[in-house]
């Protein structure tokens, strides 16, 4: 399968819905990076909008591209925000965060009138928990939420890169979960949400409003 | 009302309950100020304990006093918590943060065995919310948890201090909000932390043990 082409594919689709003079959430991650650069073509091509990057990854990406950005806290709502997932489900539900950027992404998504979520085909799936889940934990917390989680049969693994430990956007850590056996997934929102000292999960469960997913060499949009 | 003199009477109380070999949380602001103090007298006299601070000033205020402390990380699990609160009530639930510390504060209840609320007479009210809720969010967000705190009525107003945004020791900031009109306390915690970015709030529903009082030239001890 070419999911480099089918991320390519629902990118190009997925810059259409800008208009000119909106303020665009832009996501962070692979899909999300052929998003930033396809924009880049439209506002050079004279689209006038203003963007809001969700990492600093993206941030110096839609730099690089051209793209006029302001800060998140400058504007008043975001129009459309654009985004990948790791996983989405029938009811649109999703998995982000396998960048490491899923507080700051779901910021940006609670605080958007539309979001739009790119995908190649292998994103689609029955039902969440094949990719592990990030939860973003403050340090000062990180060993003992480890040992909380582990007691709730959620299997953390602390999230390191090159034999280090990974560190977010806020200065955060990641543990990565196994949702796999999970049943109710709104309980465990909220159940892991109650934990002092953890941020924010990659549990994505109301906010998206369509996907785009690139098939072979064209694109599908699924709504709920 | 000497209010100093209550809070003095029931840090002594409460430091009688720590045993040899303990850990001990140790919590911030007025009160605990007493209890530290008291707690490094009888250290000086012999007793064998683990502090862990809930705050940088804690920290400081504890090594003056010669209590040996280990880092949160390192510990297996707090034997008692001894803390203040701005304002509790007839439930045990408390408001927490006025001194801004309240992130570390509940993490270190949650994982306590045992948790001791030391007070003066001042602090306890029939409900809660004459005393501001204080909401620790990450400075990206901040701006757009004022606008959405806003629109839920609950006058969120940014804390300062000398002109300057207040930082917590995980580099937050604060809003101290108004739930002076909200009925279910639970139902607003998980509210609030549904909202991305609001990374917690100063509300203890669950986790008090106690709460010594000091009132007058006594102490009063309160239970569920």
């Amino acid at each position: 399968m070419n999911y480099e082409k089918e991320k390519e594919l629902a990118s190009a689709e997925s810059v259409k819905l800008v208009k000119d003079g909106m303020v665009v959430g832009l996501g962070s991650g692979s899909t999300a990076a052929y998003m930033v650069k396809e924009l880049g073509k439209r506002v050079a091509s004279g689209l006038s909008i203003v963007g809001v990057p969700s990492s600093e990854n993206t941030r110096l990406l839609a730099i690089e591209n051209g793209i006029p950005l302001k800060e998140f806290g400058e504007i008043k709502k975001i129009d459309i925000n654009i985004d990948g997932a790791d996983e989405f489900d029938p009811y649109l539900r999703l998995i982000k965060g396998g960048g490491g950027a899923l507080l700051r992404e779901k910021i940006l998504a609670h605080n958007s009138k539309v979001n739009i979520i790119i995908a190649d085909s292998g994103k689609q799936v029955k039902r969440l928990g094949a990719f592990k889940l990030p939860v973003e934990v403050i340090p000062f917390a990180a060993s003992k939420i480890k040992e909380e989680l582990t007691l709730l049969n959620l299997s953390p693994v602390l999230r390191k890169v090159d034999g280090s430990v990974f560190v977010t956007d806020e200065q955060n850590y990641i543990l990565d979960i196994d949702i796999s056996n999970q049943t109710n997934l709104t309980n465990l929102e909220i159940k892991l949400k109650s934990i002092p000292g953890l941020v924010e999960t990659g549990l994505f469960i109301e906010t998206t409003s369509k996907v785009i997913m690139g098939v072979v060499d064209k694109t599908v949009v699924l709504q709920k």
